[in-house]
Parts: structure tokens; C-alpha cells; sequence
């Protein structure tokens, strides 16, 4: 099976951890910051624009693909590779997340979760073994479990029981993928997801079922939904703790630069998140001190770049000026030029973070980068 | 001064021409086409993607950028150029058109036009001098005289102020691009523009009085408002036959495929339009065989590129099935994908009509090009 996890790198005076993973669409360096192509492109993002960013691997909502274009219609056009032109690696997630945050109607049942589509209402269930045909079909590398995910707060019983119907979808997938590889399918590697919300004890009691499984990596899942930074971190490090050192852990949904800087010092390889390439198509960014928010009217005459040590083409080509003049005259290049940079800064943070691990400067980058990223001088500067 | 025209191949059978502008910024090859940079981008489109589709000119709204962000600012940000970071030529028009399209309150006098800016009811006044001081301070390579339209039908009276008072304007231009010279600024090439609408005989009478004054070149005005292609051809031929030979000739606002080929065998030297970019952003795009509109159902599963005889960027990599999902998610991607095949669509077609006309082979190279173009086949071979 293509799919290979190398650790390479270990951090002294943390659990961070630099890594290589291998899948038939070539290398993925770790940390990994893995930008969402929801319904098949990053939103205003072609491909070229990614691999300029350095981006090897990306991130497809199967829900979304399913829905529209159809997984049939993505599979007679070659795969999901082909059908978007991207030829680095593709991480699917189980579309788990979305029937439960997306749709209106929805009901959970042991076998797997009837909604209706948001897009036209129309009646669909996904199980387990379809979230695994799916994204197969789609030609994944890297395809999530199917979980059930809780709105927190919720009773500890309703934790407890969605965590238990997640290790046994867990299991239903594996065996599905064993199926599709009986077939001369199901190639794609598999990672487990880790759920039990902010319950500490669920999580362990979770990851002691779950971290038996065959999967190729483990997924932390149910967090970065609005428990807190602190809260949210104390889960990564016990997580992180508790899963297996010679595979791939993947915190979902996780894209501010702190947090991921945080999680890579709590030993996470991969992350996603929509938050950097939203942010930008709304006219925030962030750059080396902070948050750049372009509409900013101090900005309206500002010659330098979004961030004067930004290296992406948006920074090499424009002015904040002109920057902030397309989004006041809501001219759509100005949300590509903004996305162009976004996607720069995140993978270029965990592209410096991996290699301050290598070197066994981690701790100084990090802090490094924390001191400057806060201290907002950028607004202050402008303004003068 | 850093302009000159210099006009290379005559064809034998029409009367279409090839020709070289020079300016500060570069060589414009003629017959040439102008995609419109409204306020500051070719929407969805960056300079790079100009470049690569052989853009050597572009266009800029002087009624817009005047707007916003003003040309102070642009002026203080290093002009229209580096503000968007575009280096080939830019010819920039005078407002002349929108002060009288896009806003609801406007009033002529003989010292210029009046009007409330459509995006926030401000009023102002723009006048023959502003618009050569606004064009010089965009820092324009081509500047156009500022000319009174007049909507058509409209009595013979009303036509014959109008063409009179848009030569006391081109003579007003002319004297404040001079006394702006007196200044050491006003370096830019400035074009009459030729009035009178579709009654050739004020078109002729303008063009007796404008052709006398030292203009670096000349446009045809007030044409392709709605009067039909027969009769809009009929005059360009006429204004083409009166227009020196040594100086180029620009057709304002055009940009179907027919019309460009058309106006070119008519001995037409530029055009700009919207209409190519502006189509593609509403999901229909020009193809060797017409027009394809890329919602349709039938390309769902079609895995040819827009135009499989085109070489752009979008026909390389991706499928009409991938550009048809974009449409029907409202994916911006999609937009930008059908503005990088549109702009060079028809920057493909006034190079090849220009490499025609050199090689004599221009009648040949028109009636095939037609031929084809109304062909259809398309969508027929697509339904297949």
C-alpha cells in the first residue's frame, strides 16, 4: 500500500516532531497544513497557486463532493486528482462533520445518519461503509472513519455514547476498506478519529479501543469547536500523549497560527482548516505581527506589502493600497490575492516550524513567533 | 515623446492592417485588442494571466478611478502601472462615456459634465482639462479626448451639437495636454475621438474638422450602443476610409469575435470590450466553434477542455465537466478559469488575424475563422 509515515525529527524541550509521510501523489512534509478544497477547489485558488505556496497535500469534503458534483461523476472523470488538476496528495474527511453542522434534518441511527441535503433538501444516509465507497471513489489518499459527532455541552451520557458508536464505525470502516481491498480497491491509507469532546477520560477511554485498530493515523477529532484555546490544547497533549508515536496525528479544523503552532509543540503532524483562506476572502489576514485587516483606512496610501517579510507573489506584487482598494470596490481579485497569501503564511509557518525542529531551534522559533505575532506593531506602523 | 505608430502590412483584399504602437511601456502589436482593467484589475484576472494570454495593453476607467481611489492616490502610489502592478502599456479612457451611462443626474453645459458619482451620490464636475490632468496623473500611456455622447435615436439637431461641441473639447484637450508639457508632465499619446453616431454625414463632418488636429491617433465614438452590426460596420468603414493611414485606429467597445474580424478587415488598429471577461464571468465563453455556455448539462460529464484547440492555461488543465461544477457551486475559481480563457480567446484572434494579414493570407484566415465559428458543433458533439 503507497502510504508511509517517517518520523525524522524529534524536539528536545518539546513533543513537537517533524515527519515524512508517503502516498502515491508523492511526499507530505510534517507539520503539514493541509488547505481546504471544500467542493473541489480552494476557494479562488488553482492549483498552480498551491504548489507555488509549497502546499503537498489538501484537504476534500466528502459531503460536499458527494452531494455535487456526485462521487460517480468525480470517478468517470478520473478521480478527484485529475477532476480539479491537482496532483499532490488529497486527505478526504468522512463528511461525519458536516451531515451533523450543515443540514437541518438529521437523525443518527446505529447504522449510520439520515439528513437531507442543504443544497436542495433532498433525503440521503450515510453509513460507515458508504462514507468509505465514497471517498474511495474519489480517489483519496488519505480517508477519514466515520464518526458521530456531539454538540458539546452535552450530557456525559451522550458523550459516552457517541463514543462508542464511533469505535464501532471505526471498526465498520476498517472492515469496509478490507472489503473494497478484497475488490482491488480501497488503496487509500485510513485514519481513526478520537472523539470524547473535553471529557479527558472519554478521549483515554476512546483512544484505548481506538489505538488497537489497524488505522494508518490518528485523528483528533471534537475539538477547536468552541471549548477554548487552553481547554482545547490540554486535550491535544493528552491525545497526543496517549497515540502511537509511529503514526500521523491529525488535529481537524485548526488553522490560527497560534493554535497550530501550540499543537505542533504538543506533537500534532497535520492540520485543516477553512479559518485562513475565510479569513482572507473577508479581507483579514495575518501576517508576521498579527492580524492585518485591509480594509483598514490606514492602509488606503500604504505602499508596502500585506507583510513587508512575506515572500508569496500577493507580497512580491502588491501594496496594501491596492490590496485594500480591490476589497472596498469588491473586486474579486482582491480575495484571490488576499487567498494567495493566507495559504502562504500558514504553510509557511509550519514549513519554518519543521525545520527550527530539525535544527533543535524550536523553542526559540516559537517563542519568536509568538512575541512578534502579537505585538501588532503592523496597524501602529501604518498608521504613521 | 516615448509614442509612435508604425504600420507594417497592408492586406491585398480588405482593408485590415498590421501595425506596431510604441510607447514608454513596451510595443503594442495592432490590430490589438484592449481587455478592461475597470478600477485597476481585469476582474478575477492578475497581471500574470494578462501576460501569459500576450496582453500587451489594457484599458483603465478614468470615470472610475477618479472615483476611487483617486488619482491622487494612485498618483502617490506611482500611478496606474505599478498601483496594480501591471507593466505593458495602459490607454486609459475619459470618462466621456460613464459620466453619461452609469449615473442618474447629469447635466451638460459647454464647460463640461456634471454628474452625481453612482457609488455614493457626490457630485462632480469633469470637464476637457480634468480629464487630460486625471489621465496624466494615472500616468496613462494613451489618453482619449473627452467627447459628449449622445443616446441614440436622437434628432439631427441634437447629433450636430453634440459632434460641435466635442471638437471644442478635442481642441480644449489638446491645449491643456500642451500647456500640462509646459509643465514637463503631460508625456502621454492623446486619441481624437470621431462622433455623429450612425448619420454618416456628421461622422464625415467631424471627422473633417477632428482629422485636422494633431492627434496621435484616432477613435471611432458613439458606435455599438445598440445599433446593429450592419450598420455599425458601415460606419467603420466609412470613418476607416476618411482616417489617415499613419496614425492608429481605435473602435471603442468591441469585442465579439464576428465584430473584431469584421472591424479589423475594415482597417480598425485596437478595440476594447468587456464583453469577453464579462461573459465569462456569467458562465458563457467564445470557443473556435461560437459560443459555450458552461452551465449546460451536457458538458457534466465532459472531459474536453472549453475549446480543445486552445492552448490557454484553463484548456490545458482543466475539463469543461470541472468548469461546468465550478459554475453550478458558485465557486470564484470558475469565474476566474472562463476570464483567463476568454482574454485569450480573443487576444488569440487579433494575433492570429495579425499574423494573416503579414503573411497575406487574411481572407482566407477570415472566411475560415467564420466558418467555424458559426459552426456550432460544439454543443452537438458535446451531446453525444
Amino acid at each position: 500500500m503507497p502510504f508511509s509515515f517517517h518520523l525524522e525529527h524529534r524536539d528536545g524541550g518539546t513533543a513537537a516532531r517533524a515527519g515524512r509521510i508517503t502516498t502515491a501523489h508523492g511526499e507530505v512534509l510534517t507539520p503539514a497544513f493541509m488547505p481546504v478544497g471544500t467542493v473541489g477547489s480552494v476557494k479562488t485558488l488553482a492549483p498552480d497557486d498551491l504548489v507555488e505556496a509549497g502546499c503537498d497535500v489538501l484537504l476534500g469534503n466528502t459531503y460536499h463532493l458527494s452531494l455535487r458534483p456526485g462521487v460517480e461523476t468525480v470517478a468517470a472523470l478520473g478521480g478527484l486528482h485529475r477532476f480539479m488538476g491537482w496532483s499532490g496528495s488529497i486527505l478526504t474527511d468522512s463528511g461525519g462533520f458536516q451531515v451533523m453542522s450543515l443540514t437541518e434534518f438529521n437523525k443518527v441511527t446505529e447504522d449510520g445518519v439520515e439528513f437531507r441535503s442543504h443544497l436542495d433538501g433532498s433525503k440521503h444516509f450515510l453509513t460507515p461503509e458508504k462514507a468509505m465507497r465514497i471517498q474511495d471513489g474519489l480517489g483519496t489518499d488519505i480517508a477519514m472513519s466515520f464518526d458521530q459527532l456531539v454538540e458539546l455541552p452535552a450530557p456525559a451520557e451522550t458523550v459516552r455514547d457517541a463514543v462508542d458508536r464511533t469505535l464501532r464505525w471505526a471498526r465498520r470502516g476498517l472492515e469496509e476498506r478490507e472489503r473494497l481491498r478484497g475488490e482491488g480497491r480501497g488503496t487509500m491509507a485510513l485514519f481513526g478519529i478520537n472523539q470524547g469532546g473535553t471529557d479527558a477520560a472519554e478521549r483515554a477511554r476512546c483512544f484505548a479501543e481506538l489505538g488497537g485498530m489497524p488505522f494508518d493515523g490518528f485523528a483528533l477529532g471534537g475539538l477547536w469547536v468552541g471549548e477554548g484555546r487552553r481547554l482545547g490544547l490540554e486535550m491535544v497533549e493528552r491525545d497526543c500523549a496517549a497515540f502511537p508515536e509511529d503514526r500521523p496525528r491529525y488535529l481537524m479544523g485548526v488553522g490560527h497560527p497560534v493554535d497550530v503552532l501550540e499543537a505542533v509543540a504538543r506533537g500534532v503532524d497535520m492540520m485543516d482548516c477553512v479559518l485562513p483562506t475565510r479569513n482572507a476572502r473577508r479581507g483579514t489576514v495575518f501576517v508576521s505581527t498579527g492580524r492585518l485587516v485591509i480594509r483598514n483606512a490606514a492602509y488606503a496610501r500604504d505602499a508596502r506589502p500585506l507583510d513587508p517579510e512575506c515572500g508569496c507573489p500577493t507580497c512580491r506584487g502588491f501594496s496594501r493600497a491596492y490590496l485594500r482598494h480591490l476589497f472596498v470596490s469588491n473586486e474579486l481579485l482582491g480575495m484571490r490575492l488576499a487567498s494567495v497569501h493566507a495559504v502562504h503564511q500558514i504553510l509557511s509557518l509550519v514549513r519554518r516550524a519543521r525545520a527550527a525542529i530539525a535544527a533543535g531551534t524550536f523553542a526559540a522559533f516559537r517563542s519568536e513567533f509568538l512575541d512578534r505575532f502579537h505585538s501588532n506593531e503592523t496597524l501602529v506602523r501604518a498608521a504613521s
